[in-house]
């Protein structure tokens, strides 16, 4: 059986530049695919590659229009080889359409001093916190556990939050071991900051994510089901807010830290 | 006379989608231009382009290859134009060689509910600080003038630091307004974080910087002429680490975030 996250990011090559995706019904969210598994399938795409040299270290993935069910077009050029970077540029289509752009950049392990300056939060196992269901028909959410620490949506009648700060343990629902594309996905799996501050009713939706991976390919193998996320939010203004999330391996390793710009739109209150 | 940030950045426009652009000597870095000019280069060739709809609200810009001084042509173009919101794809080349890669999105300002939860750092007024002289002769810094409130650059003998933060006020060293294009170029005017930990005969430089801008461009004009600037690292690891910062106006809006990947290679040991 195939992992329900490799059928979704798997690519057929067209040809060296250009490979086919296609959406998958269990990834669906409000509009269009959740951004992750689109954001995993550009990665995917790049990883593919057959020029691809070192694992990916960064990625921006911009969210030009919903992805309509079906076959979409990506096309991922190496761009530039260095000795120990590779950057690609990313378009990818739907018909005539652009939906994504994206640049990555993967990079050859080099062996050299580290050092982890980000404190992860002192929490609990994930088994001494109850899994959370969030109260929404969304088909991706199905594909994940959470164990939320702090930071539930606010449903109403709950009052709303002075901050956005969420943290929560999560796991594929069905077991798999975390890999770059998986992470990527991942980095994207928190629900909109401007719930927290203005209530679920608000519409959101990512405009442009970009995720650093701090770990080696070895490293994220070993992370074991469960991983921390932890996000904020920074400002609020002009109908768009900054998310900065973190994500921990329950050994302590960070292994992500992914930051998005979201567009929002509250409902009119009708008087 | 025109600014010297304002010479550097122009463009001219050999077509819709194309415009060339010319590294300036007086902002030289270690190898090639200050990653900051460039950065503030591309925003300038999207903000002049015939169709653009907004101001940049987000760019992420990767550095392929150092521009050598001279000629080099910018490709911005807008692949994908919503009510709201404008994705830019953009790929800039020097002869057959590509050595910028970027996205950026342009928003068009919408008066909504804001507010800010990150904190600025309470800090006294810029002229309670001394000028600060970074001991590096590179062109560049001479564009600013900056006064450390803390984490200089460990010279030698100082010992080494535990930890990569930094603030600075920063203004341009002859005066000119705060917008776009030189808040992005701000964005990277931090020296790189790993020479705190490991001192700064380190070689470092910038793969890739993602800018959010969370001010309008009235908002920024106000600003005044000091900027508080704040920046510390996350993980370093496999020769690379990540750098975070923010831009705070003196009245204490959040400007911008910011974020960096950054190659770091030490220098060999001789025993």
């Amino acid at each position: 059986m195939v992992h329900v996250l490799d059928v979704a990011i798997a690519v057929t090559r067209t040809n060296d530049e250009a490979a086919a995706a296609r959406t998958h019904p269990q990834w669906e969210n409000m509009v269009g695919p959740f951004g992750g598994i689109t954001a995993a399938t550009v990665a995917s795409a790049v990883l593919s590659h057959p020029d691809v040299q070192g694992e990916i270290v960064a990625i921006t993935v911009n969210f030009a229009a919903p992805i309509a069910p079906g076959e979409w077009a990506i096309v991922a050029e190496p761009v530039r080889t260095n000795r120990t970077s590779q950057h690609w540029a990313v378009t990818a289509r739907q018909g005539a359409d652009v939906v994504v752009t994206a640049t990555a950049v993967t990079g050859v392990d080099r062996d050299t001093w580290g050092d982890t300056e980000a404190v992860m939060p002192e929490v609990g196992a994930p088994d001494t916190y109850a899994e959370t269901r969030i109260p929404f028909p969304l088909k991706w959410l199905e594909n994940y556990r959470m164990r939320f620490i702090a930071g539930e949506i606010p449903m109403p009648p709950a009052p709303l939050a002075d901050d956005a700060d969420t943290m929560f343990w999560l796991r594929h629902a069905e077991e798999r071991a975390w890999d770059a594309p998986a992470l990527i996905a991942a980095s994207d799996a928190f629900y909109p900051r401007v719930f927290r501050r203005r209530g679920p009713a608000v519409r959101a939706s990512t405009i442009t994510l970009t995720t650093y991976l701090h770990a080696s390919a070895g490293e994220l193998a070993a992370a074991g089901s469960h991983l921390l996320l932890r996000a904020g939010a920074s400002r609020y203004g002009r109908g768009l807010f900054e998310q900065r999330g973190e994500i921990w391996s329950e050994a302590g390793a960070l292994l992500a830290t992914t930051y998005q710009l979201v567009y929002f739109s509250e409902p009119r209150i009708d008087a």
